[in-house]
């Protein structure tokens, strides 16, 4: 990022800039032979600080005067997070698509250098080539016409080419690590010498260089971590340097702010009968689930807030799009309800003389309630007789209420990611652009985000016309119609669901069913028209799952099927463009995506999976604990020593070798570098052509799981116990090394890959002790760790189940009770745990707790007992209770089971309460004393290796 | 270099490109403290492939377009050298000047990656800030309004500052070294996997951080040599690969070349009397030596071309300005001369027979020669009588003699750096753009360097109407008198020394004296105009040596004094344009320049000379031969060894120690570092500042002298002394390591410092045996060195010596007779050359000689000879020769005097003589044989440690 950019968005100062940028991103780089991405191309980025209030229609007529009418695309704000954690900068806003094809980044940035960035800047990234394919209509990137005789592929093809190689290829890992670290430590030293730019130019050439290394397939997911986090600290200082020396000029090119001049309000006449309410928030295109969270807590809220405002109404509809939220309050009354208030006066007998006179209390009281003195009434109030006044409070204008109360009901709205964009400070989940309210005819004015609301709407942005200005709701509605928006999302989805229907049907196919993507659909179009593509049926030759993440994922088309199969279409659902040109600038999109999907599997398939074991040697899993090959070696061994544990035949047990061989084959593999999230079912996938069983590449797949809650789980017996040792291995080896998560900062994702091994031993009821199998993980680091290493760990695994046990309601008690000593042995604490809370739930728990927990009682703070000795035995009570002890502890029993504790418990209470009853434990005598204890111990005991029953409630 | 330049340069397809470049030259950065040096800034960047034919007129309009009139400033194009060492690139051209300030350099690339170009390429390079500085009328970059608010500093001088900082104080040079290693190395993976571009990236890494290191001060001589010599080596590769692939694809731009059209000739009348023919070769503007050098050549060449061309005249004028070579012949005849020639026939008597009949022989001899048989005559010829005929040759037309003649001439121009500019592959200094030729009115018509002549002539480049058509010779000087262009260089000389006279005395000056510096001002304008400029008073503060330096060798300017004191005035000549403006800009630039000097010197003395001696250690010398501070440290050492042959007194001694301690200090200052040729004279300054006594700050000077062929030497002894020491010091060092020039190579200027040797030994008279020396010196080295090497180091001083004395006039033989017996002693050896040269010519010599000869020839093949023994002596002869020998061997002799030697030599002759008349040598008896041969070795023994006589002529 051009230190015009990073520097200036930076502090209070105004700040605008536009220049040329060339763009290295050497993973996007295809060999030149994808159309439209390239490692090394042009951009074109604009700085707006701060917001001038309307960015995207200064961007959109900028696409204009390059050619490209909206009237004639499908423009579309497509929501995106942009971040660059090596910067610490991060924003929100969209990509915006043409025709399906990103050519432009638009992002109000929200941090830099890890600072809150205040104004916000608009960052508008245009994607040169690609607006020029556009422009030009050309289908490749090396099509586009330089000049009059050259083309852009005459020029820049061979070095996008040779750049390609370099970056996957050539370069020299070993050496460019040694580069990051020269250049890491020279912006350190000018950092020291208080040279920001000095710093800032080398922070870029470590990011360069991460960059190459990353798309050279060398950076290992936790080795980036520690990439980003060298990089960041540097972003940081630069960012704390540039703004200290910024505000010592005293930011000497801050300007006193301008107010912003608003529409002149035309009031209109307040209504006199019960009438429509409109309320619009017009804002840039709202995120998918943002809309949704919106709407959905404006139903929630809007009743009460009505209620409480005294306003009648006959029905609330809450509607919306990307660009709109609407609210339509049908018949509301003209005025509040009147409502009349009892005020209490001074007690009866000072108010009035002993003629029944008012007093000058009473006269007092009169004139401050505003009533006349006749008014006053005596009521018994507390015990007590009292005046009172009754005043009646005649209802405002709805107009004027409304106008108080909007602001805060707009304010109220939460985002999961909410953002700022302007002076007024105000967060929502993407800036408002103005507001429309009205009753009837009457405009109701009010200010919030820095604008006051008015009586224009806008249009589709694609429409000639898009400012609107409305008389009244009716108009409003009426109006939006006639721009072809639907507002209701009902019957927007319908409306798609009904046209990619047809479309599927038209080719004799089905949509792949999709809720989420039809959902997402709705959310991101106001005036859907979908449109049916094609491509070469050739791409039908990838794996299914490939084809349907990219529709998916990448584009948001819906992929349409036939009796189970893929057809060479798909829909777009574009934003009230359709039309020839629009489709084919969708296929030329999905063409370039399939494309770059295919490049990297047929380059993957020029080799067997077992191929790429070896260069896992390259993946680094982390520092400390070696490569990704180490990891798989390790994960081999560790399979080994649980095949038996885990009662795997002979059969299950070579395929679970052999899998664990290749689990990690894949992430060496393109498509996997390129989509991660296909890790495991490329791995499946290429396993299977590469003509490994079927078990085998379903392990590889099922070691992966569960990757997200609710994802599957492992099956087959390979898959288990792969799945459980790879966790084991990251578990153990990371805590060997001392990386722990804190707080909420998890950069390996250890929780979820403890709450893994719970899952998956526990929904496979598999009895298994972690303490060995640790044990066996940390014996294969082949490193010395210290000895609380396991059981930190032990617990950290606890700590997990303990949250899942929770999740499920049962009592935090039980849980801890049962964790305490069953911890070590996931499926055991569940099914304890369950077991526990039924008795726990019986009436005549309550007796046994009491029974048991004397005894914990009396002998929990003494240490060092003897053990007990039965030649020392006085008493009967002592001898009957030893008695039953015995039996106790000779009943067979199943590990860990509650029940059969219970069982054995039950019958020793009696003995318990006698012996209590008639012993005095705590004699003088000691050698007595303590025999007693011991027994008592004894009875204790009995509870090991099932709960420790004193983290009980009521113990 | 952008990519788009240097690998687009190479090859035969044509190339337009224009862009703008961040340009970075650490050693240019002032902390924004200079007016227009920066370390980072802008550059506007073209390249015209092939020459248009007019990119001077192209350049022009574009500064037009700019805003800049050329009528209305002095602009100039300054001959320029243009060499980028680590890209293996030169080219020459300009360096534009705008009222003095360079804006722009101006090139045709001659190499590139060390190959050829062809076609060549123009590349024009503005330095936008200056530009932009004149154009908007500011005088330091940092106000250059950026736009309406900001100002090119509001938004860039930070960062300048910081850069800096950043390159002079802050970078790590270790760090930057092993950066530059990595660079290389990764350049060359990139190379040997064939990716041009990557490499090429590589290598623009290796020159930045190499640039960073330079500004550092972190670089010898040497190792820049090696440095250069990496980068220049990844540049040919990386430009053969580009071509390569090319020439792969079949050089897919190339394009045929359009024919160039020419004015259509209007040839006119050829004249019938004598009269006036005017040649005018139209150039771009021509290097100061290479006008002088094409004029001198003219002036020899023309007089013997017209009379080979019989071609009369009454006189011949050769002119010249920087655009143009003039010749004038005065009343040049219409036609040649005629001429009669005689042709030999056949023998007159086999052309007639005896009747005096003319025979068949006769008869064809006459009609091949074009005559009637009656015209053929008899002659006698060698010894015999011939027929011949006797054959009339009518002059031709002087114009078509010349037009046939002319090309001839020009292309037989020779200059020292050449250059080639378009398709016709003429070799001239600058591009030839018009030629002139008329003969009266009539067109001399002919083709040179691809134009056709015609009669179109140009003014000043600064009017209005650039092209003049002429009719005759009188009207071509009329016009151009008219124009305001002097043609002729001694008018032009006169015309400035007036000016400038003028301009000093108007302040009560006068000029500093410098013919160089006047011959050059007269070379570099067509139209003189003189200008004085003022500058602050303070600037006087400076040493003179740096004020005079910067005039004169940055500016060209003429120092101003006045009893021997620098006035703060300074004279620039300018072309055909004066006024206030011009003078402003040049004040501006001069004021620059100072700004800069007294930057560096105010730095520089912020500490004492000797403080500057640690900071050698930053400065290597040669990889293997450490640093300049070992360097320094050897020399003292070496002083303090040679003090005594070279006869010190106490206080010189000391005196030479001190300055031995300092000498190389200077090299660690920023005043040195920027202008290296004003090292020793720094040295100087800064030691008197410094308080050190004035004989070391003379000695300081003095021992890098002589700098140059012509240069002053040292005189005072500590200066001798200390020349001598860091001269040997090299010598033996390089030689140790094995580093010695080859061919034309010689990067370490090692035949200067041998020739140093030499001529400060015989200057100052003082004999030393340079095997002494280099033997003191190659121990101080703490490294042991092969047998070979001071004999071999020996030889090359030698060589040197030889050369000399060969430029001297002395006899080859004689030189290589005595430097074979007394190269190791140089004074001696000169004189020895001297007394022996005077003996080869004494009559008496081949007398002498012969008898010397004699013995030598019967012994040298002789190996292992006993020594004589007088006891076998058996005859007179033999008696008398000994008692000879024993006489001539005890005369009292000086070492080395060939005087002495032959006055010792002349009695033994006649011994000689009778000896070999006498005796049998070679009898057959072998002892006595024997015994015979080592007494004439005696005789040969005479001139050992004279000279070697076997090498002399006619030996």
């Amino acid at each position: 990022m051009n230190p015009a950019t990073f520097l200036r968005v930076l502090g209070p100062e105004p700040w605008r800039v536009a220049y040329v940028e060339t763009t290295v991103r050497p993973d996007d780089a295809r060999y030149g032979e994808n159309p439209n991405r390239m490692g090394v191309y042009y951009q074109y980025q604009v700085i707006l600080k701060p917001d001038p209030g309307n960015p995207q229609e200064v961007f959109l007529r900028s696409l204009e005067a390059l050619g490209i009418d909206p009237r004639e695309h499908d423009i579309r704000f497509v929501e995106d997070r942009w971040e660059a954690p090596p910067l610490g900068a991060w924003g929100l806003g969209w990509e915006v698509w043409l025709d399906g094809l990103e050519i432009t980044q638009f992002t109000y940035f929200q941090q830099a250098g890890g600072m809150s960035l205040d104004p916000v800047s608009v960052e508008i990234t245009y994607g040169l080539e690609r607006i020029l394919m556009a422009v030009q209509r050309v289908g490749h990137f090396s099509e586009i016409r330089w000049d009059g005789r050259r083309s852009y592929g005459d020029l820049l093809l061979t070095a996008e080419q040779e750049h390609s190689k370099y970056f996957f290829e050539t370069a020299n890992v070993a050496r460019l690590k040694q580069m990051f670290g020269d250049f890491e430590q020279e912006a350190q030293l000018a950092l020291a010498g208080g040279l920001v730019f000095p710093a800032y130019d080398y922070l870029l050439k470590c990011s360069h260089t991460f960059n190459v290394l990353d798309a050279r397939g060398s950076i290992g997911v936790t080795e980036r971590a520690s990439y980003f986090g060298k990089m960041r600290e540097i972003a940081r200082q630069v960012a704390r340097a540039y703004l200290a020396e910024r505000e010592r000029q005293g930011f000497p090119w801050r300007e006193p702010s301008e107010p912003r001049s608003h529409e002149a309000p035309l009031r209109g006449r307040p209504p006199t009968q019960p009438t429509a309410f409109v309320l619009e928030l017009g804002t840039e295109e709202l995120p998918v689930g943002d809309l949704g969270d919106a709407l959905d807590q404006l139903e929630t809220k809007l009743p009460p807030l009505l209620e409480e405002l005294r306003l009648e109404h006959r029905g609330i509809e809450v509607m919306g799009t990307p660009r709109r939220l609407v609210v339509h309050v049908k018949g509301l009354a003209p005025r509040q309800s009147d409502r009349t208030r009892t005020l209490k006066g001074p007690p009866a007998n000072r108010a009035f003389d002993a003629n029944g006179n008012p007093t000058a209390a009473a006269r007092g009281f009169a004139k401050s309630a505003g009533v006349p003195i006749r008014a006053l009434q005596t009521q018994e109030l507390a015990g007590g007789h009292y005046v009172v006044a009754e005043i009646t409070e005649t209802g405002l204008a709805a107009a004027g209420i409304l106008a108080e109360a909007l602001p805060g009901l707009l304010a109220s709205l939460q985002f999961e990611h909410p953002m700022r964009w302007d002076a007024s400070g105000t967060a929502f989940a993407r800036p408002i652009r103005w507001l429309l309210a009205l009753h009837g005819g009457c405009l109701v004015g009010f200010e919030y985000a820095g604008l006051r609301s008015g009586r224009t709407t806008r249009g589709l942005r694609t429409s000639q016309a898009e400012q609107i200005r409305v008389r009244t709701p009716a108009d409003y509605f009426d109006r939006l119609r006639r721009a072809g928006i639907l507002l209701d999302r009902q019957r927007r989805q319908a409306a798609i669901s009904r046209q990619i229907l047809r479309l599927a049907s038209a080719v004799k196919g089905k949509v792949v069913g999709d809720p989420e993507l039809l959902e997402q659909a709705t959310n991101l179009v106001e005036a859907p028209v979908a449109l049916r593509g094609g491509f070469d049926r050739s791409h039908l030759d990838l794996p299914r799952e490939v084809l349907v993440s990219v529709m998916k994922v990448h584009q948001r088309y819906f992929p349409v099927e036939s009796k189970g199969g893929l057809l060479p279409y798909f829909i777009a659902v574009g934003n009230g463009v359709g039309g020839r040109q629009v489709i084919r600038g969708h296929e030329q999109v999905i063409r370039a995506r399939f494309a770059d999907a295919a490049y990297f599997v047929a380059r993957d398939l020029r080799q067997r999976l077992e191929d790429y074991v070896p260069r896992l040697e390259a993946l680094t899993f982390q520092a400390e604990l070696g490569s990704m090959l180490d990891k798989s070696r390790r994960i081999e061994r560790l399979v080994e020593r649980l095949a038996d544990p885990f009662e795997l035949t002979t059969s299950e047990r070579g395929t679970a070798l052999r899998a664990a061989r290749l689990c990690k084959a894949d992430l060496a593999t393109q498509m996997v570098r390129d989509m991660t999230s296909l890790q495991g079912a490329m791995g499946r996938y290429y396993a299977l052509q590469s003509g490994e069983p079927q078990a085998v590449a379903e392990a590889i797949l099922e070691h992966y799981q569960p990757r997200t809650t609710g994802d599957e789980l492992p099956q087959s017996g390979p898959g288990v116990v792969l799945a459980v040792a790879d966790r084991l291995d990251s578990l153990a080896g990371l805590f060997a090394i001392g990386v722990q998560p804190t707080g909420t900062r998890d950069p390996y994702a250890m929780r979820r890959a403890a709450l893994g091994v719970v899952q998956i031993l526990t929904t496979q009821r598999q009895d298994f002790d972690l303490r060995i199998g640790l044990g066996w993980a940390l014996e294969g680091l082949g490193r010395t760790a210290s000895e609380q290493v396991l059981p930190d760990c032990l617990d950290f695994i606890s700590a997990r189940q303990q949250h899942l046990l929770l999740g499920k309601g049962w009592p935090h008690g039980v849980i801890e009770a049962v964790l305490a000593e069953q911890g070590y042995n996931p499926h055991g604490a569940a099914l304890a745990v369950e077991d526990l809370a039924t008795w726990v739930n019986r009436p005549d728990w309550p007796k046994i707790l009491q029974a048991y927990a004397r005894c914990v009682r009396i002998t929990r703070d003494i240490p060092g007992l003897p053990s007990f000795s039965p030649d020392r035995i006085v008493e009967p009570a002592t001898r009957e209770l030893h008695a039953a002890i015995l039996a106790g502890e000779q009943q067979p029993r199943r590990t860990g089971s509650v029940g059969d504790f219970v069982e054995a418990f039950l019958p020793v209470i009696p003995a318990i309460d006698r012996f209590f009853d008639e012993v005095l434990v705590m004699t003088d005598e000691r050698a007595l004393r303590e025999n007693r204890l011991a027994l008592l111990q004894r009875v204790v005991n009995l509870a090991d290796g099932v709960a420790d029953l004193s983290k009980l409630e009521g113990f």
